[in-house]
């Protein structure tokens, strides 16, 4: 058995993960990501000796820890390298909690563990190389490339989100212009969805978000074009045009099996994975050859612990 | 002892590589790539008899044979799936010929092939992953990882050049907008300065061409950079401001230790080499993160042959 801590920006959570990839047991604590780097590992301390106690099973029942983290890991070296949310900058993580708690440690990006679960129980399974592409605020992925994650030699490379793919109307995050996720997140869906009502366009969408352009979402976007509401339906096909071209630059330079659609954006189902299935043919070249199957994924909340508990192995 | 056949535009080269990657005998033969694929693979095996007549060496003394080959390879299941010169699609070119020959075969893509050269006797050696870039007519790449050649599920892993990467004022070869090679292959720059030319800039180039548009090609256009042509400048500028989003795109994904840039441009040397990395730092993301050394290719005509016969091991 082996446990799994998934660092949300809300909760960390915790789980005894089992040989078959079932959670077992589960526990968490909320982030606080306020706090020192310490008191969060002593938290996370806490979890692990609560879950062993909870589950009535004996200290060496457990082979060891995977974390799950929202940022830029170096997973050779065991480092938690940029970790914005935390203010973590080059932290020994690996190091730090093996002495805190006597278990092997392995640490991966969050993105990563959750392609790593897809891989374990989820739609990649079978599969033998595949990328979960995490449509929510930002985008991420999790590369499996010969049946084991795939991170980079410096722990960038499913950084997928800041591909460039085109020129847009504002910057990214990370300062640059035209990265995948100015075009393809909720960030950049919502964005666009506001200038278009701020140059004058009529849509639904004002009256689903109660008349108040902040409260416009990606669930409210999807609601309105899957009704066919005119500047809902400019707004998807940008996003799904970009995607695609994501999805085809992938295909240039990894060439997975498969293609894994999930995130909060991923809830919009069939109706997004058409039109991106859709647009990929159109964008994808070699024709003759094949160029891999694109789905949704399948697991709920818990794919942050069982991938998590998965890096162990 | 291996061979390793390189398959050229004009060419077909062969080579009998010992176990040190040394090529210890070479020959070759005219491509005449309008013939039969079936003349093509005799060919072939009469270079393959001549090497080991030539070499004074026993049949048995040659474990494989590697071949390079211009097109999409399904290297899993030995088939060019599709060689446009050669006119060769879905052919099962390993059965075909090892029917021919008797010993193993092995096939890669041309730029495959040369990127494991690189990494055997190159400039990747020692690294655990790289990528070699061949900024030719057109661009392709040869992608290591954990120490193999990597080309993807569908052999179309390694396709850099048709990575979507901005909008461009001429269309890719591939019908789409957008590719890499459509920016910073010779082709892309060629085009690039005939537009600027025929929009009326003055350029040394022209005077360098013997005063014949149609004859400025590569060399001509970094020769003419190099001696301050404004012109030329701009015309490279654009090519690396691409190239380099090219790069930091395959950082996103592979994020390899090294990558190389080869072929025929790279002969531009430090010139390009320098703006190059400029270029890559500035569009690069995660500054905080080691993003790799980016070199030049030092092989010459010999990595097709010796990087097929490496394909044997």
């Amino acid at each position: 058995m082996n446990i799994g801590i998934d660092i949300g920006g809300t909760n960390i959570g915790a789980g005894l993960v089992d040989d078959k990839n079932n959670i077992i047991c589960e526990t968490s604590i909320p982030t606080n990501g306020h706090r020192t780097y310490e008191e969060v590992l002593k938290d996370m301390a806490k979890l692990v000796e609560r879950l062993i106690r909870k589950s009535n099973i004996s200290k060496d029942d457990v082979k060891g820890v995977g974390i799950g983290i929202p940022g830029i890991v170096d997973s050779s070296r065991g480092l938690a390298v940029e970790v914005v949310n935390l203010r973590w900058y080059k932290k020994n993580l690996k190091k730090d909690f093996e002495a805190l708690i006597g278990y092997p440690v392995y640490i991966g990006n969050d993105a990563t563990v959750a392609g790593l679960a897809e891989y374990k129980v989820g739609v990649m399974q079978g599969y033998n190389s595949g990328i979960l592409y995490t449509l929510g605020t930002g985008i991420g992925a999790g590369i499996i490339i010969n049946g084991r994650v795939y991170d980079g030699a410096h722990g960038i490379g499913s950084e997928v989100g800041h591909m460039i793919v085109g020129e847009n109307f504002y910057n990214c995050n990370c300062g640059r212009n035209g990265c995948l996720e100015t075009f393809a997140s909720s960030t950049a869906i919502i964005k666009y969805t506001q200038k278009l009502i701020n140059e004058g366009n009529i849509t639904i969408m004002m009256k689903m978000a109660g008349g108040d352009i902040d409260r416009i979402d990606g669930r409210i976007i999807f609601e309105a074009a899957k009704i066919g509401d005119e500047v809902a339906n400019l707004v998807v096909d940008r996003m799904v045009k970009y995607l695609a071209i994501g999805i085809v630059n992938t295909m240039c330079m990894i060439d997975p099996e498969v293609y894994v659609l999930g995130g909060g954006l991923s809830k919009a189902g069939d109706f997004l994975l058409d039109k991106v299935r859709q647009a990929v043919e159109k964008y994808r070249y070699f024709r003759g050859v094949d160029g891999g199957k694109i789905v949704l994924s399948k697991l709920g909340n818990g794919a942050g612990i069982i991938g998590a508990a998965a890096l162990v192995d």
